[in-house]
């Protein structure tokens, strides 16, 4: 059966794009962590929209399970494929164009496949932003953001990545195409179907094409890095900030004093930005349409006004773009850094951000107390009130057993997170890797409302099986 | 039976809120703008979540279709039942609190059938703003805002009611409560149920309560009115805003000459704010979070821009609040000028920005070849791409015998939108009125899989019978 299978699929897509040996198949099998390896029938590498919905509606003939991938940069297993080998991998790479640029109406039509930092620079070549912006954006798909519904650096002031669609192009579990590239600001003619595909992580149905939102390029970014006493004083900023820089604030990141420690320890090359030792550091970006000057200005006269209230103890502006680059990197390397002391547990989580200081409190007196000595790297996107609240083990212990507690440092966190009406996946998605976990905080009438739309759309269960639901 | 069901609603909300004689559910049954008149078996009065459930639940026991109502401002019969007198209606009035402020999140909980007035409000009390805001607010709830995910004026700025929502609690056509009340700005952990049911019209279940987003107040607003040559300049002007002033252009709307011309005719106290006669006039508004100085310097120096490059002939800048608020009720009482002259056949459609004029030179020979001497009431959210396309007789036809061309009317406006990829509702949702029109343009998988969704969600067909699918 599956030899008649595979057939099929050359004849739609050529022999060259149906990979079956294990060394062909390698890159598609392994997470972006190197956690999990799955198994597939088969890698799929179709070129068209066309070829995509042909593979599908062969596989639901078949009845055979189909992983969409993109980038394959996912956190949460939601891009590979089970152990049993009977799934195939439907790779979107190669259907990287750019569709269409319409510069007046400040849109982009591009494939799924399309690379996140390729769909950035189509973009700047009109003058024109895109601004979704992650780590992985040179190797995540633009299809893959939208499947997971990615967040990254400028939420703030451009929201997730579906805030910045207007339109998909939809390959169904039947191997119909949906065609909703809609390139409208303003449209209210039945269901949402657009953000209902959006965030699915590929279990409704394959995303293979997109309308993107473009923005005027702004015409100065600053960014400034502050202390601050507290995690509550961190929020005092925020608020001081957004309230004098309304909507030119981009980006109001958190570190802890202890993650910073980490990236100046395993990378000497990057300084330290300022002289005290605080608690927390905040980085501030703003993105202006004015002059370098006049956001310069506004950056000054907040920071002075933090520091005079006393939520902030020093600061300093970067006056370059390197030096800007400098400050993101201290940021952005925390990961990193941790990951160069050993394993770790992560944590993707969302709250109110009024709640942000009381978690921090609760979350790290019931680690401590369960762990005694665990290492705590707490920061993230503190103006989206999204944390990376990440637990290495404490130093008398072997990384590899503190690994073992996963479990149970799970629940001490998520438990608080729940307790506070908050998310423990705020831009990571569920995938394989919490999908049972996400039953213990789910409402059963959500959860069974959530099956009643995936049996509706992929009644034979197709598509990714046993990802996000 | 009906007997039996009506005593039961009576014992969960009180034989007071149980409307059945025909003038206390006069109010209810007849829509905003008067042209139709349903029948109901009763119209219920709820004042909480727990009621709205135990009635729906009963509803659906005794497969009695159920309308849930809000201010019913609806333009597309919404919000009204049918003939049968088999229905009730569902009015959400009576739960009109505002639940919690939280300040440092930026976030309010309200009921359901808060008036929109009522929210603004209540944001302003803590120094924030919440800023849908619609011709309709005053009589309008924010319930029914988000079920027809309205739009209005700010929407170039803060987006739909659906950028504006982050969490909802849904009454589902069983009589289940759903508690999505998140004030998360990020949250993947499943499917889009919040935007399924934004944009919904009631048909999938009954929206009870809101999260919504706040934001910090605008030190100053600003209005401005341009004269520009042709709708294509005022596209220019468009772009030549967003890329000067960026996020902070919060409004900007089109005019035609002629539009202008009947408010100035049926409301002489407004006078012409320019000397100037152009075929089109736009209007700005920007909202700043510095000074009202400095948003005059950013308005000034667009305007001279664009007059430069002859994108507009003349223009004026508002200098106090009473000014700003004649320029734009020159824009607001534009529907009710059009109503003095007659009954006019009206349209709410959306575009690729960059397609209006293009659509606006189709669809005006189109007209006038087919109704020569037709009047075009053409104005609109052009920042969105939304247009109010509106038709009234020629001078020569009375407008009774003109609005039977309603359909031929219709079929010449709406081909040539759909034809650039368009929207035939905009802002207003499908209703009773534009639920057939819909089956024209959309294609049948699209219908079929709104179909399975409501299939899916509302086996029995409870919830708004007839309205939008």
């Amino acid at each position: 059966m599956n030899s008649g299978f595979l057939a099929s699929c050359a004849q739609i897509i050529g022999q060259d794009h149906v990979l079956t040996s294990e060394s062909d198949q390698q890159a598609y099998l392994t997470d972006w962590r190197q956690r999990y390896t799955g198994k597939a029938m088969a890698v799929l590498l179709p070129t068209s929209t066309e070829e995509v919905a042909a593979l599908v509606a062969l596989c639901a003939q078949h009845r055979i399970p189909c992983v969409p991938q993109g980038g394959n940069t996912g956190l949460v297993l939601g891009s590979v494929p089970d152990q049993t080998g009977q799934a195939v991998v439907l790779s979107l790479k190669r259907m990287d164009r750019v569709l269409a640029v319409d510069v007046s109406n400040n849109t982009m039509t591009v494939q799924a496949g399309c690379l996140l930092a390729n769909v950035q620079a189509a973009a700047e070549v009109h003058q024109r932003l895109f601004p979704l912006s992650l780590a992985s954006e040179g190797s995540c798909t633009i299809g893959g953001n939208l499947a997971t519904n990615a967040g990254g650096t400028a939420v703030l002031r451009y929201g997730n990545s579906r805030e910045l669609c207007l339109g998909l192009e939809v390959v169904t579990p039947k191997g119909e195409i949906w065609n909703g590239l809609r390139g409208l600001r303003k449209d209210n003619t039945g269901y949402d179907l657009r953000d209902l595909y959006i965030g699915a992580e590929g279990t409704l149905g394959i995303i293979t094409a997109a309308v993107l939102k473009l923005f005027p390029q702004p015409r100065a970014s600053l960014t400034a890095l502050a202390a601050v006493p507290s995690a509550d004083a961190a929020l005092q900023l925020l608020n001081v900030a957004r309230s004098d820089l309304g909507p030119i604030l981009t980006g109001f990141e958190l570190i802890s004093d202890f993650s910073l420690q980490l990236v100046l320890k395993h990378f000497p090359l990057l300084k330290k930005p300022l002289d005290s030792n605080c608690p927390y550091y905040t980085l501030l970006e703003i993105s202006d349409h004015e002059s370098e000057e006049h956001a310069n200005g506004l950056m000054e006269s907040v920071l002075a006004k933090a520091l005079e209230h006393g939520y902030a103890t020093d600061a300093v502006c970067a006056t370059s773009i390197s030096q800007s680059k400098t400050l993101w990197q201290l940021r952005e390397n925390i990961s990193a850094a941790q990951a160069m002391e050993g394993k770790n547990i992560k944590h993707d989580i969302s709250l109110p951000i009024s709640d942000i200081p009381t978690f921090i409190d609760m979350a790290d007196a019931a680690l401590h107390a369960a762990f005694p000595g665990c290492q705590i790297v707490c920061f993230g996107h503190l103006g989206d009130g999204n944390l990376h609240y990440n637990v290495s083990a404490p130093v008398t212990m072997r990384d590899t057993d503190f690994i073992q507690q996963q479990q149970a440092v799970n629940r001490i966190v998520h438990d608080r997170v729940h307790g506070l009406n908050g998310s423990i996946s705020a831009e990571h998605g569920l995938g394989m890797l919490k999908r049972e976990e996400i039953t213990l905080y789910k409402s059963a009438l959500e959860l069974s409302l959530m099956r009643s739309i995936k049996a509706a759309l992929d009644p034979d269960n197709i598509m990714n099986p046993g990802k996000l639901i």
